[in-house]
């Protein structure tokens, strides 16, 4: 499993937290959001799927990842 | 009809809006969230419902009323 730390512009409350955490899971990888840093810790399997996708997954959900 | 506009303490997102309107919609009144002043503009029928009743909604959806 890999692990990625990204920082996403616009998560503001749970309702996003369940939003981002929920596109994560959706896409096949796991995520926990810290609203405090704006940042997603994600855990994917990088056989699986990329973390191109799993950007495009979260920015689907109308966030903007910065790095 | 009666209207009322309240101000909302939390409600930071889409998500928010779509929550708040969405209760206030549940119970029979409709309302317009606008996040850039933390206010309600609840539209009710207060032979219907009761404005106590509909701050209770919003704020069984996690948002505190402040006036």
């Amino acid at each position: 499993m890999k692990q990625v730390t990204l920082t996403v512009e616009g998560m503001s409350c749970n309702h996003c937290v369940n939003s981002v955490e929920g596109a994560l899971k959706s896409a096949g990888a796991s995520g926990k959001v810290d609203l405090a840093s704006n940042t997603v810790a994600v855990e994917y399997d990088e056989s699986k799927i990329s973390l191109e996708a799993l950007k495009e997954a979260i920015e689907e959900q109308g966030y903007d990842i910065v790095s």
